[in-house]
């Protein structure tokens, strides 16, 4: 074995959108968050970061590229990541000497994203879990996607829900260390692959404040956060854990909406007020309750239909189920049919539909849809991070 | 005395816009509020309702007519106000027989507001206020204003606290039949007549959900609307009056801008959701913040020299103090001049202030005023109704 041998590692991994937010650290430090929050996982058909993780006794220094372009990885929090993996690789070289030693080599990581950065889509989360877990591939580590997601969960911590396919709630766990601060499987997306997901990108706009910031702010000064975390969160993960099991949409998207809402409304009760929905984001929601209150005087029942969900910025993520695809993004497809996204194999499926039922009133709404959203992502649940042997250095 | 005598008062009564705000009823009958609320009078020179009420023996049927246009007054709010007052001039009817039997006449009711009511104002309690001074001044009713806030509070809630001048709490109460749920008098305006608002008025849009509808669905669905009714207000109320007695601004404007954030935070965590904010009255968030820290930095110390407020609407009241007009209306004027509303004696008087080092990395908040704000309005803390001998009818 030459000396300048390189050995390489590549994964994908996929991007997830909370229904039950994470917005709070109790230990910025650690990432340990204030409430626990819950995820589907979607597929990397159409969302997905690829990464190789590579070293050889000849790489001269860590480094990571990103779509092209060299990062900064002296930052704690990637540091973090590397040195929990280095030092498990470590004990491995220690039990059996035979083992190339890796740990003490440099690494080079090369990232890829197949979706525009500038979608404003949190990809802090794929590429986190994309990294851990080509590097624990690298280093042929014995370690659960759980254990994973305690590495990972100190480079951001969204992306410890990314380590796994379907849903995924992260535990927040009461360790002083984070040791119990994990994510785990709550189904995995075969239990309920029929789950859809339309995101509106909304026109470009700065972002109001980082997520890291906007939290931190939150926790510091918002009179009704300590409600959210004591009382809401905890009622609301045991409720989403049972919809989940029990595929239940009706109350998957009542809770979606209220957490969604929730969560915002602790933002705007920050000082200074955060606010990430604009008047696009509204107009995503009236557009929603439209569709499901549509479909209640139609089918004679309550049930909601679809449900709109927002993370730290303007973009609604709109769930539904494939049974429902032409009520739900056949409705916005007929809205929006002249935006970029509609193109694909998913898109090509939907059929426009104008439904002048739903969009009664709605004039504000739709005209407020067509200005402000820019794009259109089609896609689904999916499973965690794959492995692969397209390496991409 | 001829039996077809007509007898006549008149009185103009004044807008107030809360700082702490009012949302949410515990009786919805008896317009009795789940918290207690503070607001600031405004002056009469530039907003203001004017009310004749008058009856004969020959007057056909109870009647008001406002801007011109007849009112259906039929509903309960109105006629528990009329019942009341009338019922109270029976009193005196019965203990002297000598005066004329009013209680037993139709009353004919005339009402103008001095300001556009397109302009989205909460005109309704400048608009009660006025009817139950006019009225009581009618039936020459020896009652104290606090006594008759308990009869306008029935017509609508705020309207209790236009019938003082200057700063006025309305004291939620617990008695079951509301007769402790009136509003007094903080502060006379010349206690703080320094005091300054400007109302930059957004483009007309539909409200999205009416106050009375929108706060009872937050009652009934908020999850965070409990801690705001049950700790956050009443902690705020005891340090509003207190800013307003010590006339200390820095603490009057953080607690208005938290409270107003507060309130719109429990509207988002509504099912459904209401929004009153839009992206213009954010733009207006974001100026304030940009005045005041730009403020702080120049004099090397804390202190807000504005506050933004939000009612239940897209309208941000911006307050201030005289002697800072040019640091915060000024720049206003400079941004929006070209609209209407800066014509009068109070807007000849404001120079248009350029100032780069506030409105440096502006550029979005600057163009979303410009867009979104269709006039302004300037004024001030004022008093309470007044008599006037100018007859309406």
């Amino acid at each position: 074995m030459a000396s300048d041998e390189v050995y390489r590692a590549s994964t994908y991994a996929p991007v997830n959108i909370a229904v039950i937010k994470y917005w709070g650290k109790r230990d910025p430090k650690l990432n340990l968050p204030t409430n626990s929050s819950l995820s589907v996982t979607l597929s990397q058909d159409d969302l997905r970061t690829h990464t190789t993780a590579s070293c050889s006794s000849s790489t001269p220094h860590d480094s990571l590229i990103l779509n092209g372009h060299d990062q900064d990885i002296s930052g704690a929090r990637t540091q973090a990541c590397l040195h929990d993996l280095r030092q498990h690789r470590q004990q491995l070289e220690s039990s059996d000497p035979s083992l190339p030693k890796l740990s003490t080599m440099k690494l080079k990581l090369v990232s890829e994203n197949n979706f525009p950065t500038a979608a404003g889509l949190a990809s802090s989360a794929a590429g986190f879990a994309a990294l851990v877990r080509a590097i624990a591939d690298l280093y042929a580590l014995p370690l659960t996607p759980t254990q994973l997601s305690r590495i990972a969960r100190q480079g951001s911590g969204s992306a410890c829900r990314s380590l796994m396919g379907g849903y995924v709630a992260w535990e927040k766990g009461t360790a002083a260390d984070g040791s119990d601060s994990v994510a785990y499987e709550v189904a995995p997306a075969h239990h309920w692959l029929e789950m859809r997901a339309l995101i509106l990108v909304a026109s470009a706009a700065k972002k109001d404040v980082s997520s890291t910031a906007g939290m931190q702010q939150t926790v510091a000064s918002s009179s009704l956060f300590e409600k959210r975390v004591d009382e809401v969160v905890p009622k609301r993960m045991k409720a989403m854990e049972k919809a989940v099991q029990e595929r239940d949409f009706e109350a998957f998207a009542r809770l979606s909406m209220k957490d969604s809402n929730n969560f915002h409304a602790c933002c705007l009760d920050t000082d200074p007020p955060i606010f990430y929905m604009n008047d696009t984001s509204r107009c995503a929601v009236r557009l929603c309750e439209a569709i499901n209150s549509h479909h209640e005087t139609q089918s004679g029942k309550a049930g909601a239909i679809c449900a709109y969900t927002f993370d730290a910025g303007p973009n609604a993520v709109v769930y539904y189920l494939a049974d429902n695809e032409q009520a739900v993004a056949g409705l916005f497809k007929g809205i929006l049919q002249g935006k970029e996204g509609w193109e694909g194999k998913r898109g090509g499926s939907v059929k426009e539909k104008e439904d002048r039922g739903v969009l009664e009133g709605m004039e504000v709404a739709v005209e407020g849809l067509k200005k402000g959203v820019s794009r259109i992502i089609l896609t689904g649940v999916g499973d965690g991070p794959q492995k692969t042997e397209e390496h991409l250095c």
